[in-house]
């Protein structure tokens, strides 16, 4: 039995036979090292056909991750207008997201991601790759600087999320977004531009 | 079959129906609401057994989540002198548990309450009653903003311990701890001590 739809051409088994190979190889390999033709030979397909399906090496990420927001959708909004103002846009985009129906695949993620090694990576490589390098890459900072200021970001916005959607500690669950937006995003422009210790 | 050892007194048997009831007792019911008049109920003993074996309901708590480090005794030394510091000590102290041998237990704690509902409210129950107030009891704060103050703070640290010790992030897993304190330190602060938006 087949199943098509517009926006996932192709045999399912097929596209799973992909989805199966691009997990093991960005988990095993990282995103940068990992090769959407070693990703095709594992897979035994086509390198033409991974792209046929699932267009860019990001794109393929995504959905060997089942991440339902692409960021390279959502960050142009927040890298653009005032700098000083970035963290707090971040905060805003992040809720958002963990607000909309997508949440939930992002609750999925975070519990997998400390129980299995394996999605711990795949996580570790998404937030590097598909959305801390992209803010970064605006800054204005010592490049030597970013893996630092980058995981800072992560701590606190995955531990906000880990509080106000996985545990649920009131008041932070139910509080409004821009009461979040106004404690939280100076503490990721900070992070992002603030001087770090020598 | 029993077991004694000094440190445990008492009928393994018995101990573990106390902690069976605790637990069931902390994540119904809540820390406050909780009482070991009850939780001795539920496991058919005396409360003044309970009291015997595990000593006060805070300890009893720790117990219950096999928790290896006892709040009541780090936190003084962190409430202790400049106030302005507070947020430096806060921080170097959660990362010295964290990266001491009772780091592995913290880790199981959050694989837990991440997978697990019941945990998630022990955690939070924890979190809460354990930690934050009683640091927050020791700042000049309107008592009204001490939920949000201390949930801002958790999802902070929270954030820190799992990208430093779950999900494992570079740089901040592999950071030396004085870094940590010099960039979260301050962010910490601002949530105990900060002006919150009106």
């Amino acid at each position: 039995m087949t199943r098509r739809t517009g926006r996932r051409p192709g045999n399912p088994d097929t596209r799973e036979a992909i989805l199966d190979a691009a997990r093991a190889a960005f988990a095993e390999r990282g995103f940068d090292a990992a090769s959407i033709r070693g990703i095709a030979a594992t897979a035994g397909v086509d390198p033409a056909l991974v792209h046929h399906y699932f267009g860019s090496k990001d794109q393929l990420f995504l959905a060997a991750m089942q991440f339902p927001v692409d960021p390279g959708e959502v960050l142009p909004t927040v890298l653009a207008g005032d700098r000083n103002a970035i963290g707090e846009r971040l905060v805003r985009a992040f809720l958002g997201i963990w607000d909309s129906p997508a949440g939930s695949a992002g609750v999925a993620l975070m519990r997998s991601a400390v129980s299995n090694e394996w999605t711990a990576r795949l996580l570790r490589e998404f937030i590097t790759t598909q959305v801390l390098r992209r803010v970064l890459d605006q800054l204005d900072v010592d490049p030597a600087e970013l893996p630092l200021r980058g995981s800072l970001v992560a701590t606190q916005l995955i531990g906000l999320a880990m509080m106000r959607h996985v545990v649920r500690l009131e008041p932070v669950t139910s509080a409004d977004r821009e009461t979040l937006v106004a404690m939280i995003g100076p503490t990721i422009q900070r992070y992002l531009t603030g001087q770090l210790p020598t």
